[in-house]
């Protein structure tokens, strides 16, 4: 048996991201950024890590970093304000944690892995989950940490359509960091051979407040399972939902035999679209092969083996 | 082709319901309820109306009933507060609702209903979704319309054992109002063909503020899908999310080709008690098989075809 060699891949969002919609000087920014959060999980992994270690760091520097929809860079909702969500799954023992609507915490990632070690539930969400996030001793700020200029003029224009968190209709837009849909997420496999799948994000912008969407929910936006897969999924919530995506590439694997590659196939190509479901994934199976699908037209990823190139790309 | 004939079934949460802890009065009381409830959502089916409607009808009943921790009756969190979850979901079009960590409203289900009817989101929690229930007209309630002496001597029972919303060792205890898992949930087959499933719940009791277990999480305490099945859980909550428990019965039937007597006996028998999940669930398929099955003592149920007798049932 061949050992196994460590990978990791990570997201920043999919959406309607054209060439047209970001200059050199712009794409080379998300490139690096991607590359640095790489790199992150990468040294973990090549230092034995774990695969749960792996996504936890590079989750958390991609809510760091203001370019993404997540931590520092949150999208904003209809009152203006940011709720933030995350969540976290062990494909060793499919333990999982999660929390949404948080709008204090600086890292609504480590919340989610410090309600999976707690064990007592998997989700928690509002000020029950800040509470208990701030007594695990994890860093709050206040409202205007996530303020970015970008998201501002962003939730302005949203506003002014009337859009209320409504994406339909918007992928016939030639450009669009307005449409894109940002979450962040890591899927990543160890030396052990355990999977672990991260996913964080500040939503869409001008959501109803309260609106949660499938990144904190376990089996929508986030799976780990080291019997088959470990996805974390970007695109139209509701539709992740409805169609239990991150989940169900699991279920098309163990289930129906297909493989990595056919069944990330059948749920971005086939099964979302069926509900007019948009977005991406990334997936990382148990023997090391790694998928990052998308139905738009860009998606922010990237992908290293332990000891190997990191890899980047935004556009198809 | 046989026409169709549409059917219901409902819960009203499953746990170590022995003979022992109920006394033949209590029992009868159970019976009555569980009726009456059948009663609303059968009658529905009867007149041609929709599975849709039988369900938010059946659930509206056993909300309004204070012997189920749903609505009146719902269990206390940790702090002596009220935390209720519902959701809803359609299985001619996937389309689903959801409310989660909701204080101040009458009926959870029919916010969750709205969710869906809405249609931009399909989770609402806290402040947001009872800001939603409010401007749609959905009653409100002062936070004393749920107390129930029984669940308030139950959270002090759990408050004294450091219980915390834990209910890891109880099984083996001998009887137990304290150990029933409530939740309350009904699923229907209409005549269209059309399937539904609802579910609403308080909780586990001395849970953790913001907590939010499977009842509104579209996937694992709620699923319907006309291809296949739909399906509503009670149990404790935590490792139906982790299961994906209510969405793998239809993942089974549609991907491995199994009955839905397989598929349920697969997820109640095998998947969840592999990571201690114990409770149960109902499930209607397609063609209007209806089975519901639990790995616990007991569980509060029922079901009825249109024109046919009500079955109710609390033990094995």
């Amino acid at each position: 048996m061949n050992p196994i060699l460590p990978v990791i891949a990570v997201h920043g969002g999919a959406g309607t991201i054209t060439r047209a919609a970001l200059n050199a000087e712009q794409e080379a920014r998300y490139h690096e950024a991607l590359d640095y959060v790489l790199k992150g999980g990468q040294a973990i992994l090549e230092k034995g890590g774990s695969a749960l270690d792996a996504v936890t760091e590079a989750v958390f520097r991609l809510e760091e970093c203001p370019l993404f929809n997540a931590g520092k860079g949150a999208v904003f909702t209809h009152a203006g304000t940011h709720e933030l969500d995350a969540s976290i799954m062990d494909g060793r023992s499919l333990a999982a944690g999660a929390v949404a609507c948080v709008k204090s915490l600086r890292n609504p990632i480590l919340a989610a892995r410090r309600v999976m070690e707690d064990g007592r539930h998997v989700l928690l969400v509002g000020e029950g989950a800040e509470a208990f996030a701030r007594n695990a001793g994890l860093k709050t700020v206040p409202p205007d940490y996530y303020f970015t200029e970008a998201r501002h003029a962003q939730w302005q224009r949203a506003l002014s359509e009337g859009r209320f968190g409504m994406l339909e209709g918007l992928a016939a837009e030639p450009i669009d960091a307005d449409t894109k849909m940002g979450t962040v997420g890591a899927v990543a496999l160890d030396a052990d051979g355990n999977l672990a799948a991260a996913t964080s994000t500040g939503g869409v912008t001008d959501k109803r407040v309260g609106r949660v969407g499938d990144s904190p929910l376990i089996g929508a936006g986030c799976y780990a399972n080291n019997r088959t897969v470990a996805v974390s999924c970007t695109g139209s919530g509701e539709m992740f939902i409805r169609m239990l995506a991150a989940y169900d590439v699991s279920a098309l694997m163990e289930y129906r035999g297909l493989t990595l590659a056919e069944a990330c196939e059948e749920v971005v190509m086939h099964k979302l679209p069926s509900i007019d479901g948009r977005g991406g994934l990334i997936a990382v199976d148990a023997q090391g092969n790694v998928c990052l699908p998308f139905n738009t037209e860009g998606m922010y990823r990237g992908h290293a083996q332990a000891g190997g190139p990191r890899q980047t790309a935004i556009y198809r």
